[in-house]
């Protein structure tokens, strides 16, 4: 999948560039998971699921977005490590035999698969306990941490909420399927994609206007990424998104593509990515990561 | 099950006034539940999770251990019902079929009898992350609220870590099997227990020495629930403990009777009791509740 416009006039995006902060996240987040005493089997099972790869697009997004405003890459780590901490609970429980029910994540064998069931419910809420022992116990600034505490928690709930909303619906019945589509990506990948922007102006020290305009920037960029997503789940193949393609509509789930069609769910990328890009213009230079890291997911193939 | 020593030349405990804040607390976390925007089967799913009945140790441990210290049942009220909410996530996730598969908990169908695995498991997700909400968003002061979160959050991993030692054993061959039980106890039961004392006492603004006495009360007290919970498993029947009796020693996991024998048992619980009074010593007449429930504990048959 290619939007025509975002590549036009334009110098290539450095990807890995872009994204080099995430090498210090993951050997942020091994060392956390070394460091605390747990048992071994464990500490594995938390270690597979969390430093498995993965785009690491939430850390990445904290880091970007507290460097937007001053910050700097050592203020970001303990959040973008619990963001990711969160986010990696939320896919070993997704891909449960009773949920999802997935063999293969990141092009490996799913948590499940590689232990056991019982051992990836325990692993995934060990990660959701550790993102808030990581925010509590590693952030300097107690004023600081709370509200971190308070930002990643309140995502995360919105997050498992929109999972329900999603897998186990039960929307009024005068509610349009757009409307519902709407409110699944707003709290299922929106709320933490949000949240990771916030963090990391927050952690920045950021003032009341740069948080608007980050938080604005983290919604539509957070929408954009799932109407990409849904695009590209029957655009690729699974062998190249190393997760099962065809999955939502195998599963009858609510798509952009399948309500309003592959093109306009093109053109509502389009619309999203201007949307990103006009929310960081006062932001100057230093949010230029962020307005390539918009241009990148909006034409991303996996 | 008794405890002879326990309830000779003592007044009976009036156990219905020692834990009337539970009443308090059941009506706060309805409320939490109720003003949180969330999916209507989910919330109706955590609820069902939450204010199913159960003893609410650990709520009246919290608001006891604060009013011993000089706080106030307003004071405890958001790390009661936090703590609640990771008791009762570790429940819910526990019962499910790649775990303990129990169909009874508190007298009643468990949570994924009652609506479906998927659900289950996503109930259990929301509670733990609201216990850290409420931590978060409804103490005052933020550096109080920080402090909580860090106490709650160790002992939660530490519980999970507990359940892991529990259920998918992995200790080095050297570890004895005596020291494998002190291990699975002081982190399965005793990590939440113990905490629950030390919030107690934080949010009621207490000194160091006061929260080193309460934190060892809360260990012994700790411990001697789960030596008495071993007791019962193999003396009373599952009619009377509303949840099945006998699992334990069916399933062969490691228990103070089947490791010391029953009499052995007891005195182990005389001991801890004595060591629990022997905390509060300096405290005064404010902890006598602290000091009834732990005489109430040490003979309870459910």
């Amino acid at each position: 999948m290619t939007t025509p416009s975002a590549t036009q006039d334009k110098p290539a995006i450095d990807v890995a560039q872009l994204t080099a902060p995430a090498g210090a996240v993951e050997a942020y987040m091994d060392k956390v998971l070394t460091d605390r005493p747990l048992p071994a089997n464990l500490r594995e099972a938390a270690k597979y699921a969390l430093l498995g790869g993965g785009k690491r697009l939430r850390p990445v997004l904290i880091v970007r977005s507290c460097e937007a405003v001053g910050g700097t890459l050592e203020d970001a780590l303990p959040p973008a490590c619990a963001m990711e901490m969160i986010h990696c609970f939320s896919l070993v429980h997704d891909d449960l035999p009773a949920m999802d029910d997935d063999d293969l994540r990141r092009g490996r064998p799913t948590l499940h698969r590689h232990t056991n069931e019982a051992m990836a419910i325990l692993a995934g809420d060990l990660l959701t306990g550790l993102a808030f022992e990581v925010l509590a116990t590693r952030i300097a600034d107690p004023v600081l941490a709370n509200r971190c505490v308070t930002e990643l928690a309140l995502a995360t709930n919105d997050m498992i909420a929109g999972q329900v909303y999603d897998t186990l619906p039960d929307f009024p019945p005068e509610v349009r399927p757009i409307e519902k589509l709407r409110t699944i990506h707003r709290n299922k990948t929106g709320a933490l994609i949000r949240a990771s922007c916030r963090l990391g102006a927050i952690l920045a020290g950021c003032d009341e206007k740069q948080l608007a305009q980050l938080t604005r920037y983290g919604e539509a960029v957070g929408l954009m990424f799932q109407v990409v997503d849904d695009l590209l789940d029957v655009t690729q193949t699974t062998e190249h998104l190393g997760k099962k393609a065809g999955k939502d509509s195998d599963a009858g789930k609510l798509t952009y593509p399948g309500l309003i069609g592959i093109d306009a769910s093109k053109r509502e990328v389009e619309r999203l990515r201007n949307e990103s890009l006009d929310a960081l213009t006062s932001l100057g230079q230093a949010a230029q990561p962020l307005r390539d890291l918009c241009e990148y997911l909006a034409v991303r193939t996996k």
